[in-house]
């Protein structure tokens, strides 16, 4: 999984008909620090992400194993929002 | 999904039959302010989408998630046309 | 899909039984103005693609979704050969 | 598979459902002489790994050929702790 | 696929139970000239590959069709040994 940080929204009214209602983020990639990074991705949001959440994401297959995006064309999906990380000992981010 | 604008289009006569119909389309890669990057990808285009147009891409296994591609040797698919997106609140980009 | 150019061939007697007869080519990445760069893949040809044709490449699961290549260790495939490309109007690659 | 070191803990209590029970852990690639690397993963943690411990993890579709994991959004998962691993003879790394 | 040079072997006696007997190897990609790049993989040895030796690995979904990986949590795995590759009609290599 990556942990990224949400910072926007992607709309699209015209898209393939099995994806309506489903929310697309753009989440920025971020460093252990939690300091954010050129790379982004856009994810269907299964969790209900706030702006400025950190969160975890799946990609590939992997992505359409929640309800929301089973058999649907999404690659890349919000599947847990992050309270809390540590590395080595000391603690990164704390929501 | 990735973010990208429809900059070409590839013609391919010689090719596998079940991929007779479908539109390959040139897309270049943009950040979240809406600039090109070098990146591209080819992809098969299930949104009847047009040049200069901005479009979302799904990757893998999920760019086979839709009726045109289904089954079908094919590892990326515009499955949605973009509006509009904002990045901390400002819209960077509107249709 | 990558856009890339065939510049040589892998020969391989050892390999997964199931590979038998399957040709696997040297295809070299390339921008959108048809120069080479640095990065490569080797695929299975299932299309009979010859030294220094453009190809479209598949990656992935998606490699798997040819006869040739069906349930096979494969992650990797040409599935066509490309006749000509435009980027922003403009003729980049003519056959 | 990648080989990294783990170095963190990430913990998330708003999550999909059928992820609880699962620890998600920060590994750090690492190269062949065990340095590491500023690319990192988040992974699930199928082996009960323990800070500071070298592991191999499986990415994409693989990540969820594990009991732990299996039809989950999850695509990284620790799938072996390792003893030891040499290159050109030469033991780079010994638990 | 990506064509590599095996360097080295990496050992794990605590692991999913699924892998036992499985050799993981360590693969440093090569360039077209067959020179050694940074980049690496620890593979699954489908083919008995020796030291020095140059193959071919699958990744992803692709690296689990083989007998040895077949629903396994694998995501690389070596299915051919280089014989000779060319470029542009020039011998690279040579087993």
């Amino acid at each position: 999984m990556n942990l990224g940080k949400v910072v926007g929204t992607v709309v699209s009214t015209r898209k393939e008909p099995v994806l309506d209602g489903i929310r697309f983020l753009l989440v920025r990639l971020v460093d252990t620090d939690g300091k954010e990074t050129p790379s982004f991705v856009v994810a269907a949001d299964a969790m209900g992400a706030g702006p400025g959440e950190m969160v975890l994401t799946a990609a590939g297959s992997s992505a359409r194993q929640t309800t929301m995006t089973d058999k649907k064309p999404v690659d890349n999906v919000i599947m847990a929002i992050v309270d809390t990380w540590e590395v080595n000992g000391e603690t990164k981010y704390t929501k």
